[in-house]
């Protein structure tokens, strides 16, 4: 079997599929999954079983598809945090997300909207079509040729518009649309060098151009894609300017990944690199092009990825009253230390994390605060990976803490064209809870061994042999000061006044 | 068996037990009980089950006891939400919290600090000692009898200073203290009228006063507590003008509760009330009174119910440097809608709550905010409960709600003294979760009918047999809009700029 179908040219196969998913008796997921966001979310990985899109996959008789997905995470992804099983939706994990300006092939975070299709190279063909003034289709071969079309490497970061969803998610849930929102932390980011050809160049080279009419450049993936008791193939669009922008370098057909073959997981043998854009547009397993003069009706182009207004929800949304995210907000995100976390220092904590804005801009200055977005301090430009027009950078900073409890540390970027983040999550909470851009702040619980109290309290824990102050809500064994001490103190600060 | 033990009398039974306590081998609580509160909390009820509390029962050979509190929990308390099975702490449910001024009896919160002791009132006797003039024994049916000792009733509202802890667990997890902090919600606070004896007068009429160093009464009860490896009695103090104070009225040695003899569970046959007070110097079982120079050394009154500064934590908590919790400022909850409730209203919410202030003072007004508070709204008297000088007060608001999405709702208390509540629940965290005041706010999703809109999509979700937003991340599953609005909307607002 092949292990993805084309949908978008045979409407006969699109409507036995409706009638078959329509008519099809789905089971409901187990009791112990929970349904999108109220209830906690589970400590499992997988965190989430995707169970109605493996039903709608048995039902067309496509299960090889879920199964040959999952063995390509197992292959390809083994050591992420594996949010949803299927579509495989996988988070880079801390440690590895901080390893370097570039994230490695194996960590990289995927967000896939349907099973990841097998291709095989050697017979592919990507179409293109539309209007454009000569429709074409092309071999991977052609395609690679230097001599037909100039090659390029772009240094790019993807960021799906769901990064630090888990944000949103906790403060007030939103809609889980037609799949559940996977739940991303600060690790639906990631950075690598992207070669292949420019999709300028291949429309002017191989289509003589785009007629006068087309605005737009849909891409279709291999991937099936559910909607509404409707099936697709994974589509979606982005503006004939942005592919000619800069020279072209801004939409590319890729087939390697800092330096390696595409990844199966990852779009193998050729995908979209949109650089700036929301991850959704970096279309995977490209099959076919069309020049349009509007925005793709693919759903995930109308129907998902809208960035809605704060009053808009399940009682009013429309496809039409939320915006189309295609360029990517300033964003940031505090990597280490992590929430909740107790940090041991002597006046000074070691920050690091991330720093990105699309849409052509990047990132000028980063400032952290230690009180809640009081004071702020700026990183220093030794402290943050180089600058590159279309990818984050990593930042460290040493930052002053005084004060002992639970502080709130966060952290805001400013970008090329001096834009900064929103202040709080509620800021810029929207219905489908997209692009959580707003200054990350994570509560940390700061232990001052500066301070003479806490210096003897550390050395009374050894005398007892407790080493660490973790777990922070187990008491201590031992009496917290002896009577002597403590009838002189209140004796001489008695609670009640004399008179 | 007797169900509880006199330690306080007894120097070497105390010894006998902390040698067995330092000897004995205590097993862990199982893997899936959270230690504390850095795990998300149970759904279960009872919410955490009391295994080390259990353990040094057991050790001292007395699970006997552990088996008759939860017996008596089940015969008295069935109704109620266990937030912790042993020793018992219970909570009152939302509905049984708003049926009026007085909690009935088998819905009254308990704050249990041992197990319940099984007393026989027949064979009972207080005594009363320490720096009294005449220390007495005084029988059960002595104190009873009003030829003897004038008696009282006096309305009064008793509130665990946990009340509301949830809200702090939430956001700063902090002190596990001795034994596991009960997870309290709005419902650790219940009001009933108290028949007894004013212990002002008990102590002039039975003992002919008090000396003159005497400036503490001090409590003991009969239930058994344990504080880092040694056992006691329970034991606490309130200041002699505290019991002087307004007659008398303000701590009362009482028998009766709302008319009806005192539940087993709250104290049967004697237990303290001290108005206006934090509910842990309402001693249960009282067994002795002593008349002290200073505060009671017991560790309830000692080492625990202390409020802490801001930057008081695991690192440097001494007994000494947090003050006692006697008096109850002033505070208040939401107690409908509930916290991510669904609210369909048409521009007007019903809000309804408690408010409450200790320390003599009474609730003068209650506002409430539809926007995290900013604007406030005043309660009418007609819709408040009648005042009381130790006592709650119900309200009931219509609140104005324009907005839809999630939005918060806040109420604050001003109280006859002009105190009102902390903004945040930061602006007064304390390690050993106390006495959490600041006001109360709750996020709800606002669905408004009186806009066109949302009539129109609760008319489509009823065409499809949908009666409910309920779960409100579930997506609906018709398409949200159809193909030619969209069409027309996207043409006439297209994203992207024409030139």
């Amino acid at each position: 079997m092949r292990r993805y179908i084309e949908w978008e040219k045979y409407p006969e196969r699109k409507a036995l599929a409706r009638s078959l998913l329509r008519t099809h008796k789905f089971s409901l997921p187990p009791a112990c999954i929970p349904e999108f966001q109220l209830a906690p979310l589970p400590t499992t990985n997988p965190v989430l079983i995707g169970h109605r899109w493996k039903e709608y996959h048995n039902a067309l008789g496509l299960g090889e598809i879920v199964d040959f997905s999952w063995h390509t995470v197992l292959r390809e992804k083994k050591d992420i945090i594996h949010l949803l099983d299927f579509p495989y939706n996988g988070e880079t994990r801390r440690d590895q997300l901080m390893q370097g300006k570039l994230t490695d092939n194996k960590y990289h975070f995927i967000r896939n909207h349907g099973g990841v299709p097998n291709i095989d190279a050697a017979a592919y063909e990507l179409e293109i079509g539309g209007l454009v003034n000569k429709p074409v289709k092309l071999t991977l071969a052609e395609l690679q040729d230097p001599s037909k079309f100039p090659q390029e490497e772009v240094t790019v970061t993807i960021q799906c518009s769901g990064t630090r969803r888990i944000e949103q998610i906790g403060q007030y849930p939103g809609d889980g649309d037609e799949l559940i929102n996977a739940p991303w932390g600060e690790g639906a980011i990631g950075t690598a060098v992207y070669h292949g050809v420019s999709l300028k160049k291949v429309l002017k080279i191989a289509c003589s151009g785009v007629q006068p009419e087309c605005a737009h450049l849909e891409f279709i993936g291999a991937d099936t894609y559910f909607k509404k008791g409707d099936v697709f193939n994974y589509a979606v669009s982005v503006p004939l300017r942005k592919v000619r922008a800069t020279g072209g370098e801004e939409v590319l057909l890729a087939w390697e990944m800092n330096g390696k073959p595409l990844p199966q997981i990852h779009g193998y043998p050729l995908r979209l690199v949109v650089a700036g854009y929301i991850g959704a547009r970096s279309c995977k397993w490209v099959t076919r092009i069309n020049a349009l003069a509007e925005p793709s009706m693919g759903p995930v182009q109308r129907q998902e990825y809208l960035y809605y207004s704060f009053q808009t929800g399940k009682q009013n949304a429309e496809y039409s009253n939320g915006f189309s995210i295609q360029a990517m907000p300033v964003s940031s995100a505090i990597i280490f230390p992590e929430e909740k976390q107790i940090v041991v220092h002597s006046g000074t904590i070691e920050v690091k994390g991330w720093a990105y804005s699309g849409g052509g801009n990047w990132i000028e200055r980063v400032e952290v605060s230690p009180d809640g977005g009081h004071a702020w301090y700026e990183t220093h430009q030794d402290e943050m990976t180089e600058k590159h027009y279309h990818a984050w950078r990593l930042w460290t900073i040493k930052l002053p803490v005084d004060a002992e409890g639970w502080i709130e540390l966060c952290v805001r970027a400013w970008d090329s064209a001096n834009n900064t983040q929103p202040t709080f999550v509620r800021s810029a909470w929207n219905w489908d809870l997209h692009v959580t851009s707003s200054a990350h702040r994570i509560k940390i619980y700061s232990i001052n061994t500066s301070r003479s109290e806490t210096r003897r309290r550390i050395a009374l824990m050894k005398e007892h042999g407790i080493e660490s102050f973790e777990p922070l809500t187990r008491p201590l064994p031992f009496a917290l000061e002896d009577e002597k001490k403590y009838l002189e103190t209140v004796r001489r600060y008695p609670r009640e006044p004399t008179s």
